[in-house]
């Protein structure tokens, strides 16, 4: 019961940002002061919120007002502890080097900056001896990135897979049940608040993308940023592609897979990409429904882990942000820290032509005798294996028959080229998409 | 990059017991030095392996044999960091707390130990300044145990429900998926190594039941003791009980369920048992296949959570071993601390007697008009609200129909009430199981 011997001098903690995570974080800190004192060693208080607009309308059940600050370079001088809830790349950079300089540990969710500049922040933390922590960066409240950089310390991670936007997952799950399109379903999405106003960082892969780059960057002890993972969104999904993926009893999900894969030379390398992906609907992930998350890890020693929860939302966000303060402030009290970056390995990132997948490839061919054989020819003479060619019915309007190929495992590059081919094929009418292949 | 500027001064690891887990554990920090010298900032030195019997034939790739001791009291003198993986009460107390003594941290998975006597390690730990870590006690590799402790520690746990024995887990699947008796799906446990010689700790709940206990303790920060947590194992469970739970749309799970509840005069209190469970098929706990284990927490900001995983086996324990190692020395090179116990809640632990469940009642009837009207009538007498009843066919022998009702929530106390009247029917010939149900 050592933890409840606290200490009167209470630990200041500013809040940067006050949308609804923050409302929460703040809202929890002002109802819960006891719990929160048992639990770090010494009290926490709040000495200040900064926002953008004061008269904004807020509804913070028990927030003194007078905490509100538009001063933000001002706030952090004066904290032990910050949590940077901003977002985005500035001035949230420059408030957290700043609390670092002043001596304050950070707690952050910012997946873009730790994606663009992580590494330069851990620097920073470690000069200053503080804490930076970033629970909820990936996948909201399910605890992930302690496990990863800590439970799963002595161990190897071989893959790290997962669904790690809640948005994109809301409109596939949906598009999967209703056979609706993409606009609709994210109109749908906009109006119950799954989906932004401008819902491009997550429809085009780039949350997801950002995500990915710390995972990969955790798992494999190697610098990896956002600029490295490769990106594609589902922007270009359609309800066909859905229809084609439900007949080989499987589902389209956007995943995050960061892999340790062998390179050409037999050397080791990090692969991280984040693209639609086709599941077989028995895997687990294929039961995520919408806009919950969930992640597989797969290390040499534990075999598969999975973490599920909520990945997004103010109270599942705002579990992660206070998680992450309680321990910054227990190792302010105890004069401990944090685990700092680890990234001894410095694997180099493969290439996505490098990394090999299976494929789903849909065509639009001419219904008539020798195509399959045709099409069969440009696999193999590019040396990407078939597992199965599954053709649909001849449409009336323009006398093609859709053509599904899901191949054996082959390289990217490998793979493009052979789509570069079939476009090339007087019976192919068009490549309406090429997927790829997951969890088989 | 800090964490590569390893010093040269290895710290000393000494590890307790060598079975097939200490194997694993032995072998992965003989083979990969570099590793662990990289994530922890310094090397780590196995300076010994206590074990009972020098001579025992052992399969240690790698293991230098002069390692090996039967002093094992001399070796934690010599240890920073000291492994217990012997089990059991003694020895395995008495030489943590010489460890402690002489200044070591101690990683351990002995949820037995932790179970009755954990307070007495965790303050012998704080007194001597070092770490007690003991992720493997619960769940093998599934990070757990440090997400309870740290990930969530800004939140309140409202309920933890889980799959913690893979041994039941895997006669339960398989009792369910073959309609085979507990006697010959145990002894092919016994015979493919997923239950031991001696199945009872298992079987009777006792290893679910210190689980429980460790769960409940952090979960609440409470102090939980194996002996507050009731317990009912599988041993009475027949293929009867399976059939009738499969008729119901359900699977049969032995949970370990700890929950925040409203004790009867509007206070807080904890409710910690084991027992199995009726489960819908829906659940993501009824899809957990055999011996693996989940565990669902559910908390006041998060929601709830789901972590999935291998609950045993030598490399899934070995890699909880591994990362606690891990962080154990990481605080050993910064001078940090780990968490101490958190027991400031001090909630009473609610008897049985008080704790509130569904259940489903198997009884034998006479197969005559009138019947289910007296059943119902005790029901309503002990004021236990039915959900729904479902005769089966009568049999020939006896003239019995087997009737299953299904209640809505009620005190486990009135249940035990309802059950004994229902007895003293003479239209009621035997009642042949109880069953809890949960997740409905």
């Amino acid at each position: 019961m050592s933890e409840s011997n606290a200490t009167t001098e209470p630990l200041r903690v500013a809040l940067l940002g006050c949308g609804t995570v923050g409302s929460s974080v703040a809202r929890r800190l002002v109802e819960h002061p006891e719990e929160f004192s048992a639990r770090v060693g010494r009290p926490l208080e709040l000495v200040g919120v900064a926002v953008r607009d004061l008269d904004k309308p807020r509804d913070e059940a028990g927030l003194d007002r007078s905490l509100l600050t538009t001063d933000a370079e001002g706030l952090v001088t004066r904290a032990d502890l910050v949590i940077e809830l901003i977002g985005g790349i500035e001035p949230a950079r420059s408030l957290i080097l700043s609390a670092f300089e002043h001596g304050a540990s950070v707690v952050t969710g910012n997946k873009a900056l730790l994606g663009e500049d992580g590494p330069r922040l851990y620097e920073a933390a470690s000069e200053a001896g503080v804490d930076l922590h970033f629970e909820a960066a990936v996948a909201g409240a399910i605890p992930l990135i302690r496990p990863m950089r800590e439970s799963l310390a002595g161990d190897q991670v071989r893959r790290v897979m997962g669904i790690v936007n809640g948005t994109t997952n809301f409109i596939l799950d949906k598009m999967d049940r209703t056979g609706a399109d993409l606009a609709d379903v994210l109109a749908e999405a906009q109006q119950l608040g799954y989906a932004e106003a401008d819902p491009t960082a997550d429809v085009e892969g780039h949350d997801a993308q950002a995500k990915a780059a710390i995972l990969a960057s955790l798992a494999f002890h190697t610098r990896v940023a956002t600029s490295d993972v490769s990106c594609e969104g589902i922007t270009a999904i359609t309800s066909d592609d859905i229809r084609t993926v439900r007949r080989m009893g499987c589902v389209l999900k956007l995943l995050a897979i960061c892999e340790r894969v062998e390179r050409p030379d037999g050397t080791a390398g990090v692969s991280a990409r984040v693209h639609p992906t086709i599941v077989p609907r028995s895997h687990p992930l294929a039961s995520v429904r919408e806009a919950f998350n969930a992640v597989f890890v797969e290390t040499e020693l534990a075999g598969e882990l999975m973490f599920y929860g909520p990945g997004a939302g103010a109270d599942p966000t705002a579990s992660a942000v206070l998680g992450d303060l309680v321990q910054a402030a227990r190792h302010r009290v105890t004069g401990a820290r944090g685990p700092g970056e680890s990234a001894y390995a410095q694997l180099p990132v493969v290439p996505l032509g490098d990394v090999r997948t299976r494929y789903a490839i849909r065509v639009d061919v001419e219904d008539q005798p020798g195509v399959l054989a045709r099409v069969a020819t440009v696999f193999g003479d590019t040396g990407v294996s078939i597992e199965s060619m599954i053709q649909g019915i001849r449409r009336s309007d323009d006398g093609l028959a859709p053509l599904t190929i899901a191949t054996h495992e082959a390289a990217e590059g490998r793979l493009a080229e052979t789509v570069e081919r079939l476009r090339g094929l007087d019976e192919v009418g068009t490549v309406s998409s090429v997927l790829r292949m997951e969890g088989l």
